[in-house]
Formats: C-alpha cells, structure tokens, sequence
C-alpha cells in the first residue's frame, strides 16, 4: 500500500507548570505551550511529533501547520522524511528560515522520523547514529528568582533523582548576587558534581568577561549563553579573552546559524533542540556540523526525544534535563541509571503521549 | 486624555493576482497575504499597520499578533513606539528572532508610527527624515516564466507608466536562457533605461560568478541575491572576484542579519522591506546602518510604504515598485511624477486601506 501522507492532526495544549519559573530574559513562565503533529500514511502507519514553547507562539506553530503545510503535505511520499524536510524548508522559506517555521517543521519531521523507526521497528537512538542508548545528563532549573534556600533544596532534589551534574540561572542585576548563587550552589553540592551556569544573554560582553573571571575556584563546566545568541563574535571574543569554555544553540534554528556559531563563536558544546532546529533531521545536521568540528553535541529541553538524540552520538555531550517536564505527560518519563539517561528501547522515537493526562490544558 | 492601547484589530486577506507569477524559487504565486493590524489608543486615536506574503505565512502571523500580542499590549503607551518595539522583540524572542515574529512586529509598528505621524500632523516622509518626498523608482516584475514576447510587453507597461527603471528576474536552468532574456531586454528598452537583476539566490557561487562574466555589455546596474541570503560571505566572495554591485535585503528580519550583511557581504545597495524586518522602526534602524556604511537604501515590496521611507533618507537608492500590488488596494495607489515616486502628504504613514475592496478577499 501507498505511503504518502493521508492525515495530519495538530492539537496545542497549555500546559501549567507546578511553580512560576524565571529567567534573565524571558521573564516569568505559567506554563509551556505543546504542540503535537499526528501524520498517518495511506498504509495505515501513524507518528506524533511535537514542539514546545515557553509560552508563546503556539497558536502561530498550529495556524502555520494547518493552514501552510498541511495541504502542501498531503499526498506526498511519507518515508522520504530528508525530501520533505528541504520542501517545507523552500515551501515556507519567505516567512521561514527561522522562528515559527522552525518549530513548524521540528513538530512535522519529529512525526515523520517516529513512522520511519516503526517502519524499521528500531529505537530512535538505533537510527540517529547508534553509537550508545545512555549519555550524561545534567538537571538545569530555570530558578533566577528562587531565594538560596530554594535553590540549594532544588540541587538536593537533582541529586536525589540520580543526577550528578547540575545547572543553574544567572544574570541578576548585580553580578555580586550571581556569585554568592554559584558559590552556595558549589558549597552545597560538594566538589564531585558537575556544575554549569546559563546567563540566557543577559549580559554584556563586557560584564560576561568580568563573570568569568569571578568563577574561579567554583570549577564550573561551561557558560551557556553569556551574550545574545546572534552576536557570534562576541562569543569568540569572550574566549579569545578568557579560554573559558562557553555554550550555547537552544537559539540557532538554521543550519546556517550553527555554521556561524561554528565558524565565530569558538564554542566548547552546542545544544541544538530538536523542537525548534528543524526536528531529527535538523538536530542531526547540527550534531554532524559539531562532530566535524571536535565539539560535543548536548541538547537543550524535551529531555524524553533528545535522550536518543545524545546518546546515538559519537560526539555525544550532555543531555539537558530541563525544568518543562514533557516526559511527566508521556508513557515513558525520563529514565536515570548509574547517573545517565537511558534511551528508549521501543521502536519509533519513544515518546508516546499520554493524551488522558493532556486532555485537560488542550486549547 | 491617555494615549494607552485600548483595541488592537486584525485582518487577514487573501489577494488574487491578476495573473499566476513565479520567480526562481518561490514557484508560483497565485494570491499574495496581507495582514492589517488596526490600534486604538484610549484617546480615540487610531492607527493602521499591515505586512504581506507571498500566500504563506498569513494565518500564523494574524495568530500571533492574537494570542501572544493583544493582551500584553492593551494598556502599553501606544506612543512610545520604540519601547513597544523593544518589548516585543524580547517578548516574543523564544520563538522570535526573525520569521513569522518579525511580520507580525512590523504590522505593529506600522499602525504605531501611522498614529504617530497623525498626532504630529506629519507625513511619514517628514518623521521619517524629511530629506525628500520623491526618490528614484523601477519596477520589478515576478517574470521568470515569461516568454520572452510577453517579458518585453511587461517592460513597455512600466515605461509606459512613467518608470524608466526596470527589473527582471533571472535564475533558469540554463544560463543561457538568463542571458538571452537580459540581452532582449536591453535591445528593447535602449541604453537609457536602468537595468537590474534579480536572482532570488537560485545560484550557486560560482554560477553567479560565471553569470556576471556574461553581463558585460547590458549596463546591469546590480545583481540582486544571486546565492542565498544566509552566505553573507559568499556575497562578500562574489564580490571579491568580481567587483560587481550585488543587492539584498528582503530576506534579513533582523537587525543582527543586516550587521551581518554589511559586515561580510560587501553589498553595493540594501533593500530592507519594513512589513518584514520590523516596521518602520526596523526599516529604520537598517537604513541607519546602511548610511555608515555608506551604501545607499532601497527596498521590497509595498511601495505605498517605501516612498515615504525610502524619499525621507539622505542616502536614498531606489524603491522598488514591486508586482503585488497592495497599493492598488489603498485609497492612494503609487503616485509617479518625471520618474520619480511621490511620497503622501497627508498626515500618517499615507497608506489608507479601500476596506470596501479588499472585503471580498477577508479571510
Ligand atoms: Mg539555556
Ligand atoms: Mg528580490
């Protein structure tokens, strides 16, 4: 039987959070936006993707889906996931190359790449490279505003789940009370955990340079995001003058854009999301570029797809476990042993959703 | 009386063209979008803004502006135009950052500016900095699949309009076939008319170069993205080799794209479209960048909008009198004088919707 496109469903759920979260930059998160991509075959074979959001954009993800893609998409052959990535990508290519569209395409790809490892009846993490099922992982919070006492009871939390490695917010106003965090935090944990700061550019490059020099003693692992994401340079700049190593990619939503963060950036690991870099097939041409250029490739949120993602890498970095918890809403939670993730074993991309427990917060 | 945001309204229509046009790599447009955003301050005073596509894009930008922009508007200083601009970019940054975000900021801004001229008494030309009202013009067409018969009658009907600039998109196949229908062209128009072209970056490189090669003898006064938007060194490249005067500018969003651009694409004219890269405050700030650069701006697209912008600069290049014709829709449709634009006098952005005519095509 034929196995072009036949069906695409979009639904958009909001999705509370059990606490307001709160970064340098985007301000104070409710809850996060889901939106999910059911295609069916005309053989009868089905995949769901997703993207997310921290709140906004969802209704332009599905209005985008629905009204430019669906019509272009239906009829078309649905195992050739890589063709039908280049035609969206030219399809929407005027309004596109970035922003909504990039997280349009993701939630499509994503649904495309689960029918092709049920096809293959494989795990994703067999068919993205199937190097390894398991990789690091690090619990990062978005916690800018939660007092020390939270914060440090949130590194307890990590730790109790079975992570080793942990995140934390800064970019405050005052670069003392960032310190005085990173401090406390580094108290807390003790020497033996893995520790990493995300300023999500908030900075200066300026005040970045100073930061960096403050965290001495605190043996932090990377800076993530010291400067907005588009200024390339600024990043080369800040390691030109400091060897420090920095992070970033949650922002680049092009192939281009990692080209240029590879080429000006001088960064020591990039963390493209498959939810808004162009799904599997996106995230792997970032992870490819990062391998070419002896740089490990980690991930930024939805944990439950980028676990397989990471792990299938021989370049494999750390996976984000982010603080938007998608995994509680499917089958399958992230799953943590000897202090890694561990991949889905199920063959598609392992993530099922719980439709019963979303039913409530769908729009 | 306040001057806070009370009602934001938006429209969504779909525009049939009199004709089916195709460029190198947009394929066919049957329809173009426009999406028109209506403000009302509490003091009464209102304001009109729109941005427009290619046919896709339109239902994700009108969903934006709804969901993630009305409530967070309503009851912002409708004056203060530049720090609404400043809040959405970081409002909508996650999911921002150029595509759909940048349409829908731009129709915004838009309606702002118009309310802002209204209440000067202004036309845009004078807020916008006053150096002129009239500026240099042609006409590009969407006439890559024209035969060459029907490309030369197009070029009679812009000269016979009062243009005596005209553009033509090339990016066939065959060079040859691009070459050709230069050469036919400027047989027929004479040596008098100014001569563009206009690739919509189908090219590689090095076809780009050879092309160049092939232009000697037809005074083509720039080559308009002969490879895609996103190579700025590529552009640079071109240039290097051959020195010839390359353009663009309707694919750059953001302001970091345009630093980017005049950073390493070594361009002899920018062309900023501000229904894309945010209104006229983004239209202004690249036209800003272009003069310290000292590279004259031009445009794309709304040519209503553009004259007035395009006049007002001390560095003007040429507006492009482009083949969608949203003006027609207005109650002013371009005004041609001794070949020149004619930008309105009348208070506001000067561009004043037939709502009447556009009523059939509401969405
Ligand atoms: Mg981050
Ligand atoms: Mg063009």
């Amino acid at each position: 039987m034929s196995t072009a496109i036949k069906n695409i469903e979009v639904k958009l759920f909001e999705v509370p959070l059990p606490e307001v979260l709160s970064d340098a930059k985007h301000g104070d998160h409710y809850h996060f936006e889901l939106v999910t991509v059911t295609i069916t075959l005309e053989d009868g074979s089905e995949g769901t993707g997703y993207t997310y959001t921290g709140g906004k954009g969802g209704y332009a993800i599905k209005a985008m889906i629905e009204h430019d893609f669906t019509n272009a998409l239906i009829g078309k052959e649905g195992t050739d996931v890589e063709a039908i990535y280049e035609f969206l990508e030219w399809h929407i290519h005027y309004v596109g190359r970035g922003g909504i569209a990039s997280f349009a395409i993701s939630a499509v790809d994503i649904a495309l790449w689960d029918i092709r490892c049920k096809k293959s009846n494989q795990p994703l993490w067999k068919m993205a490279g199937g190097t390894s099922n398991t990789c690091k992982a690090y619990c990062g919070g978005i916690d800018l505003m939660f007092p020390i006492e939270k914060l440090l009871k949130n590194m307890d939390d990590y730790i109790s789940r079975g992570f080793n490695a942990v995140k934390i917010k800064i970019g405050k106003e005052n670069l003392d009370e960032d310190i005085e965090r990173i401090k406390a935090v580094r108290d807390h944990i003790g020497p033996d955990i893995t520790f990493m700061v995300d300023a999500n550019y908030s900075m200066t490059k300026e005040k970045a340079i100073e930061a960096i020099a403050r965290f001495k003693g605190f043996d932090i692992t990377w800076f993530e995001e010291p400067i907005i994401p588009d200024d390339y340079k600024g990043y080369g700049e800040i390691v030109d003058k400091t060897g420090f190593p920095l992070a970033m990619g949650e922002n680049l939503h092009t192939i281009h854009e990692f080209e240029y963060a590879m080429d000006q950036a001088k960064l020591s690991f990039i963390q493209p999301d498959a939810s808004n870099c162009g799904g599997v097939t996106g995230w792997l041409a970032a992870a490819k570029l990062a391998k070419e250029n002896n740089i490990p490739v980690c991930s930024h949120g939805m944990q439950e797809l980028h676990v397989s993602l990471v792990s299938a890498q021989s370049n494999a970095g750390w996976l984000e476990v982010h603080s938007f918890p998608i995994d509680e809403y499917t089958k399958r939670p992230l799953v943590v042993e000897n202090f890694k993730a561990v991949a889905p074993s199920t063959s598609g991309v392992g993530v099922e959703f719980d439709w019963e427990k979303l039913q409530p917060f769908k729009k």
